[in-house]
């Protein structure tokens, strides 16, 4: 059974095509050069999908900086040393417009030729709950539609599933589930402002989630 | 108040920018260059957009011929000399998986960052009725998954709306609507599979309904 599998060579994606391997799925691996300014994040990309042997990784090229708007793809700073509570209610500069929908889409598109009715990809609701395209309601909308927007779906023979298996875990939770599925964490990469060896800030949101994961999990991250 | 539209440079998208902006909006034209066989129709947006006089005309490059399997973007034949019946009831090797999926996703991500809650796609139901995702419920799910997905929307602050005002005309009905609000259809272009200079096959699916349309509608095309 071949699933689309979305992956930004960061630590949630990586956990969940891992994980969609261990369920037995044969895995096409999307990731996508949108201009984001941690590009070394795709060399992580790269190195996760040949260590899970994924049956094909693929790199588009979409360039999201001709929009503008997000810290992540333009000349904005990206915040340092936000709290968890700012965390989890503010939208941050980080927020790329409708990224979420942008990728799915296109993994939609792969799917579509692939002939395959699997998608995941991993959002998480609860450390990224300022991002509307995280958010459960969201992906459930995502997928009704998604059912409409394709040839198989006019056929009837669809039942696309966007497979979401991170969206309620905390981030220690979602290291213990990578390490039980064999995922190396030593080749992932999370950082949004890495420095010019690709080496993490230590202090944006994501390096701070990041961390707090592996701390709270009791796990030693081997890219520390 | 500001619209982003949806142009390919063909008559469905030129009439529906026209309309776009007699309605008073502030026009953001959106192509792509995803590798479109007949990538001619790239020109024709740029002199609809210009002169149309949009605020801006976006040429966002997006390759969809990774994915493969269309004859829009892939060296399958065009099919040539299809019946009326055909074209209405079989989806066409000339479809592209999910692609006014992706182009909607998009443009929805331009207008998050614009700030602007109107999206115009001249899709139709009638001639396309063999295209998935030209058909009404998809855009409903498509407006309500939208909804859901941008900050505005977690705000409270969206009613984001899609609007395909040719969603159920005929050929010859959008035709005169485009001549009603003041189209020029010497820049316009339509085949799937023009020639060396461009010029138009008259045979494929695209050419054969244009000239229906025209014909119905008791005009003369100025590219013919």
């Amino acid at each position: 059974m071949r699933a689309v599998c979305l992956l930004s060579g960061g630590l949630d994606s990586s956990v969940c095509l891992a994980l969609a391997r261990s369920q037995g799925f044969e895995c096409y691996a999307l990731s996508f050069d949108y201009g984001q300014r941690h590009r070394v994040e795709l060399e992580s990309a790269a190195r996760v999908a040949q260590n899970l042997g994924v049956a094909r990784h693929l790199v588009v090229p979409i360039d999201l900086r001709v929009f503008g708007g997000s810290a992540l793809t333009s000349d904005l700073e990206v915040p340092k040393g936000r709290s968890a509570a700012q965390m989890t209610t503010e939208i941050p500069v980080t927020y790329v417009p409708a990224r979420n929908t942008v990728f799915l889409s296109l993994a939609l598109a792969w799917a579509e030729v692939l002939g395959c009715s699997d998608i995941f990809i991993g959002v998480n609701a609860l450390d990224y709950s300022g991002y509307p395209d995280c958010r459960p309601e969201f992906i459930e909308a995502y997928e009704e539609m998604a059912n409409l927007a394709t040839k198989a779906g006019v056929e009837g023979r669809m039942g696309l599933k966007i497979h979401t298996p991170l969206i309620h875990l905390s981030k220690a939770e979602i290291v213990k589930l990578g390490a039980q599925v064999g995922l190396d964490y030593g080749l992932t990469h999370s950082c949004y402002d890495p420095d010019e060896f690709g080496r993490p800030c230590g202090q944006c949101d994501s390096c701070v989630l990041r961390r707090k994961g592996f701390e709270e999990a009791g796990m030693r991250d081997p890219t520390n």
